[in-house]
């Protein structure tokens, strides 16, 4: 992570404080970067000692000598995101620092901004030459990194990466979705793809259905005029669920990385059918700060899906992902289908899942039937596990260190291309959100009782 | 096991006194019988309590005045097993005593003697009357259980069974290998045939190689008169290893349940072919009591077979056994093949393994690639566990307990039948025993150091 320029655009904002600068601060103390800037800018009259003493709440064990050291390389500057001069300034403002610390220009610029800015920051940007178009072979890069949500659906999506392709190369863009860049997500394809014993059973003449859960015990805090807009479904399964179906879904690509991975994603994602939906909200919610009184905006959803390609033909994928639920959890389910149960006595019916738990604490496990000693032929299901955070210990960095080493390397896997960021809301805006019906649950529970009913009318036994 | 006559044959040897006794007296105080008899004879003078005394030896946590109520029903004749007047005096000592204790006659006689008495004790117990001849739907049965080694040759072996087959049904023939009633063994096919996620990759598309493996720490200890006329191949190999490879090799049974087992170890059985072999004996053999000076005979086997059918053609399996090595375990390794591990920069080459350890401690693990934490694309081997008495405790009965238990409920699985037994040593005989090097080897060390040779030779990381 050395010899770079870090431009956070809306450094006043949450991201910035919560996770940017202290996963920065984190690389900083392991080393990694000796030589580089940060400079942040947003709309407010602020001081940076303001914003750095902010940071600080969010950083663990903090080293008050190293911080001071850190707090050195970092900038603020106002900025109006509407004011096209104020993006020249901005660059002049940069290309003196850079000079006068010897950095060569390399520029990481994040947008941790709403998605409504996105063209037009993006426009500000190549205007002002704060970054500009480059070519891969060039070696002084500039990189442009959009959080989610990227658009609001199918249309706006595609304009904003009409508007990003006019100035910029697609190769120095970085949708990004930090679920990408978790351990674990990383671990599906490995494990896929280098042991012999799960790639030949992962398609559909083995597996019986595919679970992806991402649980949240937290609300919507006080961000509820965004989230009223948009809702658990363009929120959490437009990015985090959908990738991760491609990632479990997706054939083999001729490479674990960039490029491959994304081809590979995207064929997936263009292959998603929506089968069945129901929303929840929980209990209070419209009591919210920022969210309309009556609004039926869903914190809850659960869907099932197809994959129309030979692979996955006939297979439902079921999705679910609520707020204010009992636990908070990342799981993905790999259901095996039943084998013929005649040969053993009993047999109980909820066994063969594979386990990968996303967060917390990594883990993989597969149940299985087993003998139950000293009955013949009476089967009970018993655990194979592997525990991440046991072998390996709580080394696993944050998701956003990993991200920003892996953006400074130009690894391309945690982006998600433009097509692949399309077809997901091609996918979105084929459910019409006004036929959804929407159940109410209590904070705390593991969301709408009707999940049993939808549950039933599948067939299937959904996991939590 | 109620209303059960158990005749001992061979009543003053070491299998009476170390394991039948113990195994019954155990099942005994689990309750499971109520009335029974049990009649030891052999051709000591001895007196039951002197059987009695040196029975208590080897059960642990005696109850005292359970074992004086189990004494009660044990009752012990002297025996020539070369005078047939003997057997009906045997016999009508046997049937008063059945008549006076109210059973109806059910017997069960076990041949705890050497192979070469199997067929003249056969025919004196049905010329006498201890043992008739039964149909399978006859309430009141007579059963025959016969141990290791049965036969010396596949000549012997098959005269046995003609001799047997002249006076009895095979359905009332158990020729038993106690290895077939560990439970980790029921465990196999169970495990095998009732998840989906291992019966596509049981085959040799997937599977590079199999590995049985069963290690012992004791030397021949007071059998040398035994030992040295058999060797650890027929010891060994001929009925323990081989009735493993043929239960990891079957094909699914239409149930699992005797007839069905047997039907389809026995087309295993029938399909070895012997590739390749070489043999150890530990230094100091040869000075063991009962051993010839300057003996040949083999106290360690590693050796290398295929089966010659569509599943496994192709795919060596690798057996191994021997007396005086490092550890005492029978273990066995299923080696996935290797994946194209381009995929990933690095790649452990020893993973993939599903390891079923059948004693002690039964457990199963399967040994994966994972991502390494914080590092991009590299693998590192990890292990999904399932320890069965970490699950279960150590509940699990000793297997002659089991092994009783399930010849008087007239399971045949744990019986080896005439056919089985019969290719098992068709293949023993295809061994040229006259030309295969015989290495030494230090007492407690892996084996003679020529077996890295071996595995070198064919390619194979043997493991332990």
């Amino acid at each position: 992570m050395n010899d770079v320029t870090f431009i956070v655009l809306g450094a006043s904002g949450d991201l910035a404080r919560r996770k940017l600068l202290p996963a920065l601060y984190a690389q900083f103390v392991a080393g990694t970067m000796e030589k580089f800037l940060i400079i942040g800018a947003a709309i407010d009259v602020l001081s940076r000692d303001q914003i750095l003493s902010e940071t600080k709440l969010f950083i663990k064990d903090i080293d008050e000598g190293q911080f001071k050291k850190f707090s050195e390389r970092f900038y603020y500057q106002e900025l109006d995101f509407a004011d096209a001069d104020g993006f020249s300034r901005l660059n002049m403002f940069t290309g003196d620092l850079e000079k006068k610390k010897g950095l060569s220009g390399k520029r990481l610029i994040y947008f941790a901004t709403a998605s409504s800015f996105y063209c037009s920051v993006t426009t500000h940007c190549a205007a002002s030459g704060l970054a500009v178009k480059k070519e891969p072979q060039d070696t002084v890069w500039h990189r442009l990194i959009y959080e989610k949500p990227f658009g609001y659906d199918g249309i706006s999506a595609h304009e904003i990466n009409a508007c990003i392709a006019q100035h910029f190369n697609e190769a120095q863009v970085y949708r990004i979705d930090h679920y990408l860049t978790k351990e674990l997500v990383g671990n599906i394809a490995l494990v896929r793809f280098t042991n012999c014993v799960f790639e030949p059973l992962w398609n559909n003449r083995y597996i019986d259905n595919v679970q992806v859960v991402v649980s949240e015990e937290d609300g919507i805090g006080d961000r509820g005029g965004y989230y009223d807009n948009y809702g658990a479904l363009k929120d959490m399964v437009q990015n985090h669920l959908l990738e991760l179906v491609a990632l479990l879904a997706m054939e083999a690509p001729e490479q674990l990385s960039g490029e491959y991975i994304r081809q590979e994603r995207a064929r997936v994602l263009q292959k998603l059918r929506f089968s069945d939906i129901i929303f929840g909200q929980y209990e209070g919610y419209t009591s919210e700060p920022g969210v309309r009184p009556g609004s039926q905006t869903e914190t809850f959803v659960a869907l099932q899906l197809y994959v129309d390609n030979p692979r996955w033909a006939g297979i439902p994928f079921y999705l679910k992902t609520g707020k204010k639920l009992d636990k908070k959890e990342t799981v993905i389910h790999i259901k095996f289908k039943q084998v013929d149960c005649l040969l053993a006595r009993k047999c109980p019916s909820d066994t063969n899942y594979l386990t990968i738990r996303v967060s917390p604490d990594p883990a993989f496990s597969l149940t299985l039937n087993a003998k139950k000693p000293g009955v013949p032929n009476e089967v009970v299901p018993v655990n194979m596990d592997f525990c991440h955070s046991c072998l390996f210990g709580e080394a696993i960095p944050d998701s956003y260190e990993i991200l920003l080493q892996e953006i400074v390397r130009g690894e391309q896997a945690v982006s998600v291309r433009s097509d692949e960021i399309e077809y997901a809301w091609k996918f979105i805006d084929s459910i019409d959100q006004t036929e959804v019906p929407l159940y109410m649950y209590k904070p705390g529970s593991s969301g709408p009782k009707e999940l049993e009913d939808f549950a039933y009318k599948h067939g299937v036994r959904l996991r939590s």
